[in-house]
């Protein structure tokens, strides 16, 4: 499982506000052991691009999900990560995170993240594959 | 947004439970008019396998997401749906969800889903593309 999720170049995110609304986006990402980091673009967004930092203030529990589909249903699979997100803080960190992001990413090497980063410390993964 | 809805062909769910976890997977559904449906297969699932069902009891709020990914980012784009899930009850309209995703996925013609069909009542659609 380990493997797919680190040949895997996209995944979605769901989170939840305090009201209990998931939310889902996608997210690009990179791997640290146990911890997975995203980071936000530093471009202005809409406020509701925003609406899965607000959520993991309120609610840290994520879920994470990377799969794979084609039309040959016999070879479907998918991984869940269930973890706890927080916002990066500290700038050794954010650094490293980034670097990491940046290796997987060429687009990051020209253009680096500006907005938040967010470490989800992974406390559960579960697969599924057809075949 | 809604032909690009129309034409992918997986989307991820994510679900919400009482104590606020967000859970998500991967779907394949049918629209008809502001409702999406998805089904459940008949086959004896483990018990996380149907966390999406029970979330849907416990919190009928749902976000579903219909992405596309590739490498050039120029070319990313992703539509989210929010709304209201319910398991159909109605045999009438279970049997019209039926028709629709058979329609779509030809794995449904030969092996009909046996499960609970779940009906989504869209209230929110938002996107994003990068060009």
């Amino acid at each position: 499982m380990h493997s797919r999720v680190e040949a895997a170049r996209v995944a979605r995110l769901a989170t939840a506000g305090a009201d209990g609304r998931p939310h889902i986006v996608p997210i690009c990402y990179a791997l640290d052991g146990d911890t997975l980091y995203f980071a936000v673009d530093a471009k202005p967004k809409r406020t509701t691009n925003l609406k899965r930092l607000r959520n993991i203030g309120a609610n840290p529990a994520v879920s994470i999900l990377v799969d794979h589909y084609e039309d040959d249903w016999a070879r479907l699979w998918w991984i869940r990560l269930d973890g706890r997100a927080r916002i990066v803080t500290d700038d050794a960190e954010r650094e490293r995170a980034l670097a990491l992001l940046a290796q997987r990413y060429p687009q990051y090497r020209t253009a680096k993240p500006g907005g938040p980063v967010v470490a989800v410390a992974i406390d559960g993964m579960n697969g599924w594959s057809a075949s």
